[in-house]
């Protein structure tokens, strides 16, 4: 059975959302997705801020009521019952996260067994056939086909095959063969 | 270059000797390693204590303070500089350990990058060549060579290549191509 691996941050759950909500208010701006195509928020943000947008994400608890993406849990259930499904995400460059995305996991994705979680940074360690994530250099760096989950930060990006949302990725895994 | 996975319980970490330790404490008993030879302490111990035992690792902060495996610090730093090395440890089966477990490595083992850090479950995930690892289910989920770290539940297996301990580890890898 084929595997496919699912990226968190920006692909399962809306991380940008949130961020961007503490960022505005704390700093009393009303920057908007749309400003942040092709570069995103810490590129969008000034130097003397990347410490407090940091500091959002080492917040206790920050990890804990991310909204889920739409559609993500009906696609993954359908997807799990022809593929072999597995959660990778970059959890250790914030460590106070691993606690948090454990519970987020169990509480809106209960049919991923947790021994299919894989708490990393460096995904050329995946053995997978497809990765579907929101970072390039993740992409890079993974052995198997890539998909870059639009956001808009790579929003730009034209090297890599794409899908906007989770429906697209239904449409892509539509004419895979999970047994090939 | 190739790349070497470390699992961490029983091969980085000393956790069999704290357990023991407090299931001793906790039960009254004298049990020795020996007596785990072949079977390791859940099979030795009754069936109205494993809920004890599962509580024992449950407890905040069991895995902040194990002891590291003689030689494990010194072998591990003279192959980081010939193999890439990625701890690739199955947390989650006890959520509680995630951040402890990632402290101990930091604490320990300052020399490996965070991003070469694996929380995982089913370790057919891991693309590496090499999976040190004191569990058979582990090294038969591999899809690279296995090396069986000799713990005593292990003992009486004789169907892996075994590393008696970490000098047996950098002998093992003293005659092998890094790059091969």
């Amino acid at each position: 059975m084929r595997r496919i691996c699912v990226d968190m941050d920006e692909v399962m759950a809306d991380l940008l959302t949130e961020h961007l909500r503490q960022y505005n208010q704390h700093f009393e701006e009303e920057l908007t997705p749309e400003d942040l195509v092709g570069k995103g928020l810490w590129v969008a943000a000034p130097d003397d801020r990347q410490l407090q947008l940091r500091a959002f994400l080492d917040a206790e608890g920050f990890f804990e009521d991310l909204p889920v993406m739409p559609n993500a849990q009906e696609v993954l259930k359908d997807l799990s019952e022809r593929f072999e499904i597995f959660i990778a995400t970059s959890a250790m460059v914030v460590p106070n996260s691993l606690g948090s995305k454990y519970r987020w996991l169990r509480r809106h994705f209960s049919f991923i067994p947790p021994s299919h979680y894989v708490f990393c940074g460096d995904k050329s360690i995946l053995r997978a056939d497809y990765l579907i994530d929101d970072q390039p250099r993740n992409l890079l760096a993974f052995e198997g086909q890539g998909l870059l989950y639009s956001a808009p930060h790579n929003l730009m990006l034209t090297e890599f095959v794409r899908v906007n949302n989770w429906l697209d990725v239904a449409r892509y895994f539509e004419s895979v063969d999970p047994a090939a």
